[in-house]
């Protein structure tokens, strides 16, 4: 059983919650790929509250629902709600809590989430608030790893791109120190993991080693996990030419090397087109195992 | 059973029509909250065509439907219907009745779900045309009444806000009347009830009462129905200022008062927020009470 | 059994996969009208992926699979999905395919369905690629014909409009040819069939006939389908004008014919509104139809 009512940040959750999710979501594989039927929320109704566009994070969330039997309502950008006619998002959120079992809410603003779940009586479940936090990205992260290594304990990942204001990176950085993960975190010198985020990984006495060089440590990781750097960070566009080779990634770079390559998606250009079809390529299978993930913490929360 | 294909204004109901909604939507409260599950519309499609934003309605019509096994398909604004490629109105209703055993509409255009019910073979209801009719409103705000109360008739519900253009209002007003409750119009004078509607009251024998002030009432009512005082239709900004304070509602109004406060929502100023926790605030669970009566009213249509 | 994976272009089907979904489709229609429940698509997941707006297709084929039980997600419209942060089509649709057993799509570009299709490993269905395919609007109209007729051999159908530039003709023509129909082509000399077509047409030993005067065939054709002219292929707005009126189907030039009337829909002034009540108007049914027809595709495709 998980204790909490609500899923807002990967801090709330012990390492226990964390590893009973994943199991759960393991049993629900099957059930992702349609290959068995389930009806175990028949009857429930989940509000989605998307002030966002997105197409993975919606749609998978709509999938795991409806995979289980339960239904959807909502709405997936603001120009279809209630907040066109000035209505603030407390109300919109109490209304919406009145029609559904669960919410989940997906807005620019961070702390949004929090405050709304604050504010309801049901779950929320936090799909992205802005820069903050968006912990089922760092549970389905952790369950593509779980899934193809059997473990995670003592394996050594790679984080690389923009480690500086990539908050989902933090967050993942986070979960894997609860579970004694070596750590690489490979980005341009302005990009670094700050500092009070490095500091509190020590709190975990975790390896950690960062670089701007992939090539110190490819040899040597079971996962790079490749984020995007954004060209807006680069007051100098030529800098961010100068940079940007660097980090991308081809099969070149991975040629002969015993690792799997996992991104959070949409990637623009960070890893070339000809990496799809390569065996280590994971970010589509990543993507499909947030289905299963997101079913096991419906199942979870929802009474 | 209901005698009516379709739901287009409350004027078309009887009271004993009325009073069969309301009792049948009281059986469907726990299927609307999630706690039973119910198939009765299995195999059933509802057709929404929402040519304008909305939340509450949309969203709770979906629940409703939803929660009783049945599906949905549709539009929530004109954009993404073949309105964009220059269809009229009825090609395009007479199409979605094609794939669907209901509509529910709403559209700008005062008069438009008459029309399309007049279309087409399957029910329509109107959740709203313009500044014409939303007759689920006003079930849903009579449900709530009975539902705190146990009864409608014999109760003191006062009515403020903008009288003279909120339409819903004047459709409140004519439903309460068949339920000979008594009532008071609290408003600015340049806002009053219209005369027609007065006159329509009075044939009800019901006892009309009308102020602008509403301590003259306050300690009388069990009911106050708030709504909102819209700036534009004031030509003048100060004469709007002046006025607006006397409207607004906030914990001092309330201080001591026996009564409930309803709202038809979204509110933008005139209920303050600290009267959000008060025993007395019921316009959240009016919102709620919107599924059981869309239930009531989808179950008693579709064949 | 059908052997494709995919629908992406009426000639890619034999005419024995024509006669087999025509056939399911058959057996669908009483689902497809909600008399009759069916969970043959329980735990299925289908994946809209609608780049333009549509009502017809759209909720056509969301119906079809929610009359089977099944379940829907996606989007449609450009604005709500990941397209908006610079994701490209081709993972975009690697992605839904992770949480669907099969894909419908409709995007402005041509060959994008095949594209796809040949990307993803599940079903995908063509809804419209640009000027390109749009098979089910052809087996729709097919299975119209041959449900009001009881056969589709030895009829005699004439399609009136713009046959240069409206590719779904093309494709009717060629399916249409397979049954050995009498076809009849009625345009403006401007608007012809393009001559591959015709070429294209004549290898199945099919009677031909163009003309630009509907009045020449009308007495011997059983089925009039009607497509719109659009009047920014004419470079004179005069010559637009002038030609209009000629090819504009009202109840006098149906006047004690013998004939049904088609039209794929939306239409704007190519039939007048009085030809609606005709017992000849089969468009509504038509998209009726569109139902059963895709109910079949989906049974037929998804495992």
């Amino acid at each position: 059983m998980l204790k909490l009512k609500d899923i807002i940040s990967i801090r709330d959750l012990e390492k226990k919650d964390i590893k009973l999710i994943l199991k759960v979501a393991r049993k629900m594989e099957s059930i992702a790929r349609g290959e068995k039927t389930s009806n175990v929320l028949e009857g429930k109704v989940l509000g989605m509250m998307f002030y966002e566009p997105s197409t993975r994070t919606r749609l998978s969330f709509e999938a795991a629902m409806k995979r289980l039997g339960g239904k959807v309502i909502g709405f997936s950008e603001v120009r279809t709600s209630s907040t066109m006619k000035g209505e603030n998002l407390a109300d919109t959120a109490r209304t919406v809590a009145q029609y559904s079992d669960a919410i989940v809410i997906r807005h620019e603003l961070e702390g949004s989430a929090r405050y709304v779940a604050d504010l309801v009586e049901v779950p929320v479940i936090n799909a992205g608030d802005g820069a903050g936090q968006h912990p089922t990205q760092t549970l389905l992260d952790l369950y593509t790893i779980k899934r193809t290594f059997g473990k995670i304990n003592g394996l050594h990942v790679a984080i690389l791109g923009d480690l500086k204001y990539g908050r989902t990176v933090h967050s993942l950085a986070h979960a894997l120190a609860m579970f004694n993960v070596k750590m690489s975190f490979v980005s341009p010198p302005e990009l670094k993991m700050p500092e009070d985020i490095i500091e509190d990984l020590k709190n975990f006495e975790v390896e950690i080693n960062e670089t701007s060089n992939l090539n110190e440590v490819i040899d040597d990781i079971d996962v790079l996990y490749v984020t995007r750097i954004q060209k807006e960070r680069f007051p100098d566009p030529q800098e961010y030419s100068r940079i940007k080779g660097a980090y991308n990634i081809d099969a070149k770079t991975l040629e002969g090397k015993d690792l799997i390559v996992m991104h959070p998606l949409p990637r623009v250009d960070e890893i070339s087109y000809e990496v799809d079809n390569l065996p280590c390529a994971k970010y589509f299978k990543q993507a499909f195992y947030g289905v299963p993930v997101r079913m096991a913490i419906l199942k979870l929360l929802i009474k």
